[in-house]
């Protein structure tokens, strides 16, 4: 068992709970009422400055060019799509301007943006990476779920955002991330023990991001 | 006049005699000797790796999310890309793979490498922008002297370097870092002082690349 999986594993209540969320559940199911999907949006929408700086402090801190340029593809692919897909869903859901650039932010996103700037601040690779890579591979799992396109819901605003986690290119990076991760996983404990810690924490605001969603002012 | 123009002008000489280098003027005219070509993109490919590092920690240290895109962007053409300027030129010029990979360093790759990781230790975006400015601005200096297309050299291998150095693409990316670096001039005495020495060595080792590309072992 790779460090990736034996640091999933430790964690497995906290990752289970996140994947097989009601969240996610109602999403797949096209059921999620369009108040939630809204207040989730724009709250997750909040962590694209902190998760591109930290795209950027891989590409900074990575081992070697050829990992250098795995993170520089995905940022350029970040720069070139200007998050339609967030773009349409505020356009679809009325979202106004001041929510999409300066919402009150919840504890579950200030605590997320929190542990990314964190990771951000330390600039080791294996830290950066540990954020990343549950970030990553969770949002692949709770997807997978969704099976064969046919089953996915009808309505793009829930189908586009499972297509952004479940498709070749994504499930590819994923596993690429994985494998790095395993690849530089610390031999001092010190780091180690950091590290374990980064993508505990990091799960379980995952999870916490999605209960706050649930949360959300008017649920329906 | 602005901060990057301030130290330009402040180093003016180096700054003239780098644009204006015999390298350039035989480049531009079309007489570049094949082995002074080939030991000059040997030397400048291994730069690759600090230089894919420093826009990385641009993307990090940068103040906002729209600056951090900017540099997404710049290394998503260069993933994209894949050198593919460099690996033709070394194809053409048969030059093997043991000196595209690993060629021994001159001093002056060797200077201008620590440079640039002296600059991405900093995590300081004046500094990493002193950095790339000067490269990227320098280049494009160099590369307007070419003037219009129909007067550039015939062979790709000339023409193409001053294409990617001379189109409006590359133009805008300059006037934008420029404009970035003056933004950000800091206020304390002792980052202007360094950002100022980072700003001037740079310039000066610009000189020294291209003087040592024509004292390269088979000038012709």
């Amino acid at each position: 068992m790779g460090f990736a999986e034996e640091l999933r594993s430790s964690c497995a209540a906290d990752w289970d709970a996140a994947v097989g969320h009601e969240f996610v559940d109602r999403l797949l199911g096209g059921s999620l009422p369009d108040s939630v999907l809204r207040h989730y949006l724009v709250q997750d929408y909040q962590f694209c400055d902190a998760f591109v700086a930290l795209l950027g402090q891989a590409v900074a801190s990575g081992p070697s060019l050829s990992s250098r340029l795995v993170f520089a593809g995905v940022l350029g692919a970040f720069a070139a799509d200007e998050n339609s897909y967030f773009r349409d869903c505020f356009d679809e859901l009325s979202v106004p301007q001041a929510d999409r650039n300066g919402p009150e932010l919840t504890k579950a996103t200030r605590d997320f943006d929190g542990l990314m700037r964190r990771a951000l601040e330390t600039r080791s690779y294996p830290d950066v990476l540990a954020v990343l890579l549950v970030a990553e591979w969770l949002y692949g799992d709770w997807a997978a779920r969704a099976g064969d396109e046919e089953s996915w819901p009808a309505a793009a605003k829930h189908r586009e955002w499972i297509r952004l986690h479940n498709n070749p290119a994504y499930n590819g990076w994923v596993t690429w991330l994985r494998e790095e991760f395993d690849a530089v996983a610390p031999t001092d404990a010190a780091t180690l023990l950091r590290v374990t810690e980064t993508f505990k924490d990091a799960v379980r605001l995952e999870r916490a991001f999605f209960d706050s969603a649930m949360e959300s002012p008017t649920p329906a």
